[in-house]
């Protein structure tokens, strides 16, 4: 656990300290819950979408993107049931006048709990050193073993009360175990009530009333809304998928985790539309094929693992995360839904329209089914950071810090280093990167020694750095150095664009999908 | 002045038709000034998007890109200025309870009169003939010489009411022009008043408050609050520039023009920190580079002029446009300002924080100057697609609508088409696209005679058309129809991709810019 922790600071820090990400408005302090991405960030995050758009839209004859706009006409978040029911459970402390996610303070106080599971683990190894069991011990000290029903009783009563709304009984919960405010310390709470995630602005500015629009809480509304426009205008035949990436908000009140749970965030979705009864079987082909694309980019099988849903949102009739071992343990990445013809049956309820697709084959008209793909850009940024991100201890008691990134998903694809600031050197390593610039992204550094230079591209992600020295001026060769394994090898100057391409080219990572 | 505004109309139609643009949740009547991107104008906006990101950071050394947030700390947009005075004058119909923009509803009725204007010409023009001079006529008809005194007048007025904040002035002139309510038809209005057109939400949700934020009006100034950060983690020297791409938000009163004043709508800008007192010179610099830029798209050097402003804005010492030649006549597309160091000092005013760079051969710290390229990434789509869009006379009477879109911003490169829907012809051309995806954005149709799948291609601005036919089987060959000039000729299947990478990959294009 205190391992986790260590990790997860080393890479908030890391990317704060190599230009992946700022907190937001920094100079007046930030703005909790919201992130920007700095120079190298943005080159990662900009790689991860395009590796995405391709794998989806590009490699798939039947699907095709669209962008819609962050507004949408508010009676599409009527019928996709946002107004109603996007709510977070909160109470206030009368006291401290702070507002609480009522779920939070009962999970925080079964965090306490384990807590105090975990010292008493402590004090058992200590006491009985290696003779001592960690799970005999869980499962047979009395004291342990209660503190374990206890939490399993809470969350359970918790999770029953959220399910049946019945907020009343939230809050006798928090009332019973004596949750007091971190900030009054009084137990003096008002009642629970819910509170809609939804950002929500007026638009235009008519003197008798402007529209109160919602900033979109999911990108896959656009997609719903666009539905027969896009499968009119394409020409498409079921099956067929509408991909889209773009920014959605959440009001979260509990705003946790660096970049994983952010108030402003960027989806990558795909809504795929089949006949109904097939849905069963696009949905497992989905969830084939996604985690096929998260194989390709070579972070490790057990990293990732299924995690299917047993309670099934309103709208689904089945459902599975693709898990990623976050440093703070395994968490969604990914969600692939089979979401039935619920919205869009919804949207022709409200708006009057017919949204059905007619089968050129059956001459039958039908609301298609949807299976989507949902996956979280920053989350996947987080994956891909974090899992990359490592100490390494090298010989002779050295240590570097390297950020393994996939490298087709590196910010640079490698560095131009003269060795030295003289001899015709950096003009030399200029040419390179004049040569190389209009196929890749090239950094070129001549600052300090060419070991702190390795490091620094190390700590970047960079995976080739390409070293000129003054044999380069007479053989027109140069050192090309990979990130990795930091051997180095002599190659010629002419054959640099082609052994970097090789290793880096979006085509050749997306033919690992074959 | 019928023809332009016949050729817009045709613009909107196709973009709508072709899967380009959508108006926004237009299932429920959409969504005033907000348009959605569909499958062939998604790709289009993403490979401008790209060849403008590549010119300016891949190419440039010294330029990196961030991508920061929409939400940002409200005091940036007190340092910004954006408070205080981003603003519209309004007015209200006490009648009718309608809100308008007290310059358009002057602007309109000058409108008005310049119709009266192209009446009295027509007028004219019948009566006389050939023997008709409109310029003559103009300069020395009394009563359109009063008709064109009497509009400037008006202008000039409100023009000077308005720079001086002088609204009563401004409903003065309202009444003094009798303007009557296009809803009531009364002229009983409110008093002017200015409204700001920034959208506002709530973040957070404490019981006591929660914090007013804004959605962003420029990304400008998400450069500016991460300038340090850039410059420090990056080892930026200057001088440098740090690029974005990103949506923005205006609440407009009036918007009109299709996409070309949006409410949402997406800014490419870059803003260059240089040393003070060579702002002039960057200046000029960036002018050029920008222009050579749009050049290279090769879409007619008469279409592109340079319009420097004579009123400059609070913040700057130079500014000039880039006009287009939009169906609507020359306007604005992208804009040069040299923007001082009024954004930096502002906002160290505002954050108490130094935002200064230490020059480390002269060893001396100040704030930079900033030049700043501004080009809005919908309006250069308008510009793009409303200039492509070309209704073609072909022989024996026929036309056809071609989309001549610069190839390498076509959304697809090449489709594959057999000629036949049977005899292993579309296998043979699927394995073709199944050899081409991995490169570049392929589609395939089979449906309907070859000639009206051609005339779909040019209407999607496809540069490409590969014909499989039975002689394709024999001797591995195809033909390659170009969209501009129709020629087909035959060429070996092997060759295909070569030929087709050479006329549309990025690197070739940005080459132009050397």
């Amino acid at each position: 656990m205190k391992n986790q922790e260590d990790q997860f600071k080393k890479v908030i820090s890391h990317a704060k300290e190599y230009g992946f990400i700022f907190q937001s408005s920094e100079i007046y302090d930030g703005l909790s819950a919201v992130y920007d991405y700095g120079q190298n960030g943005t080159e990662l995050k900009k790689n991860i979408r395009n590796y995405w758009w391709k794998a989806m839209v590009q490699l798939n004859d039947n699907i095709v993107g669209i962008d819609a706009a962050i507004f949408m006409h508010p009676t599409t978040w009527k019928a996709s049931g946002h107004v109603d029911a996007f709510n977070d459970p909160l109470i206030d402390n009368k006291d401290s006048k702070k507002r609480y996610r009522a779920d939070v303070l009962i999970e925080d106080h079964v965090a306490k709990i384990e807590g105090k599971i975990e010292k008493e683990v402590k004090k058992a190894a200590k006491r009985f050193g290696e003779a001592f069991d960690k799970q005999q011990f869980l499962e047979t000290n009395p004291r342990v073993v209660k503190y374990q029903e206890d939490a399993q009783a809470i969350l359970k009563r918790m999770g029953k009360s959220l399910e049946e709304e019945n907020l009343a009984d939230v809050k006798a919960l928090i009332e019973e175990l004596e949750i007091t405010c971190p900030v009054s310390g009084s137990r003096n709470w008002t009642d629970v009530k819910q509170f809609n995630l939804m950002f929500g602005t007026q638009i235009g500015a008519s003197a008798d009333s402007s529209t109160q629009v919602y900033l979109r809480p999911e990108t896959a509304q656009g997609i719903f809304v666009n539905f027969l426009n896009v499968q009119k205008t394409g020409r498409m035949k079921i099956p067929f998928g509408i991909a889209q990436t773009g920014k959605a908000f959440r009001n979260e009140i509990v705003a946790r985790q660096f970049i994983f749970r952010q108030r402003e965030f960027e989806q990558m979705e795909m809504q795929f539309f089949v006949q109904p009864g097939s849905q069963k079987k696009w949905y497992e082909e989905w969830k084939e094929k996604r985690m096929l694309w998260h194989l390709s980019l070579g972070m490790g099988e057990d990293n990732y693992r299924f995690h299917d849903h047993e309670k099934l949102a309103h709208y689904a009739d089945a459902a599975a995360d693709i898990e990623f071992r976050f440093p703070f343990g395994f968490k969604e990445l990914e969600g692939i839904h089979s979401r039935t013809d619920f919205d869009l049956s919804s949207h022709e309820e409200y708006s009057g329209k017919k949204l059905q697709y007619f089968d050129p084959e059956s001459k039958e008209s039908y609301v298609p089914y949807v299976v989507e793909t949902s996956i979280g850009l920053d989350r996947m940024f987080l994956a891909v950071f974090s899992n990359s991100l490592q100490e390494e201890e090298l010989e002779e008691g050295n240590s570097r810090t390297v950020l393994r990134l996939p490298a087709v998903l590196a910010p640079f694809k490698v560095a131009i280093l003269p060795l030295l600031k003289r001899d015709g050197l950096p003009e030399l390593a200029k040419e390179i990167v004049d040569d190389l610039k209009w196929d890749m992204a090239v950094t070129y550094d001549e600052k300090d020694a060419v070991g702190r230079r390795y490091r620094r591209q190390d700590a970047n992600g960079t995976p080739f750095c390409i070293t000129v020295d003054h044999q380069s001026l007479e053989d027109k060769t140069v050192t090309i150095r990979h990130r990795d394994s930091m051997k180095q090898e002599r190659v010629a100057l002419s054959d640099i664009k082609a052994i970097i391409l090789q290793e880096v080219a979006v085509s050749n990572w997306l033919k690992r999908l074959q």
